[in-house]
């Protein structure tokens, strides 16, 4: 009872230390669905805008737009998929990210500080800009991935 | 093969008429996981704000301007993902996508359309402007869903 009771606090912590949101899911495996969906759809347009920035793609200024207006929407999201009971399951979660919350939340807005910054770099139209930001924010993905997900 | 060549046709046809983008995939299924991540992520948002809309969940002003930037964000995505080769695989998606392309562009863009006045009426925090809004973007969903997506 001691350990439950240990993990359903941390679960809350988190709930509370992560950013606001109405989202709601019938299940934790709904919750963890659609974690894992706002990364992938995080990691597509990550990777569209690093293959412009790694010259592995023709610079698109307005594909460009289009992925950093989604990064910066999408990277708020998956959050709210961290709630209780989502630690088990389909999942690659670390039971750190529940058990250190703080930590985790500083990844997590660290994160979403340097999409941020690449977001604003992929509506300026500038190839050079998107550059200097894609490494910052790919180092916030290595971060949490390295600490925070199993392989 | 005069099949495959028809088939192959139709999938360039549609790669042409939806969206330009950027977006690569390195097989057809990382394309198919891609295009369902985008549209649970869209539903995601999309029932955070329809529960706002019907009540079951107390308007929140600014989860419902990040559903909304969300959704008007993730609504362009999908599209990308349904290439070439991807009409086969772990997908619902029925063959009419490709053999009545202009049919299935349309739907897609209705769909955006209306999503992009949700997401509008969610970032003015006037929940009778989301609650407006909701039913004729619910609609689009519904539509592409009778029509391109098997049960």
């Amino acid at each position: 009872m001691k350990l439950i009771s240990s993990l359903a606090f941390a679960a809350a912590a988190v709930t509370l230390a992560l950013p606001a949101s109405a989202q709601s899911f019938g299940k934790p495996e709904d919750a963890i669905k659609y974690r894992k969906a706002a990364f992938t759809v995080l990691a597509g347009n990550f990777g569209t805008l690093g293959a412009m920035a790694n010259g592995r793609a023709p610079f698109d200024a307005a594909a460009a737009a289009n992925a950093g207006a989604a990064i910066e929407a999408v990277s708020k999201l998956p959050w709210a998929g961290f709630g209780p009971g989502t630690d088990k399951g389909d999942t690659r979660a670390k039971a750190e990210i529940w058990s250190e919350a703080g930590k985790y939340k500083d990844a997590a807005d660290k994160m979403q500080a340097e999409i941020g910054k690449l977001a604003a770099a992929a509506k300026t139209g500038n190839l050079d800009a998107v550059k200097a930001a894609f490494g910052p924010a790919a180092g916030t993905c290595k971060a949490c991935h390295d600490n925070f997900r199993r392989d």
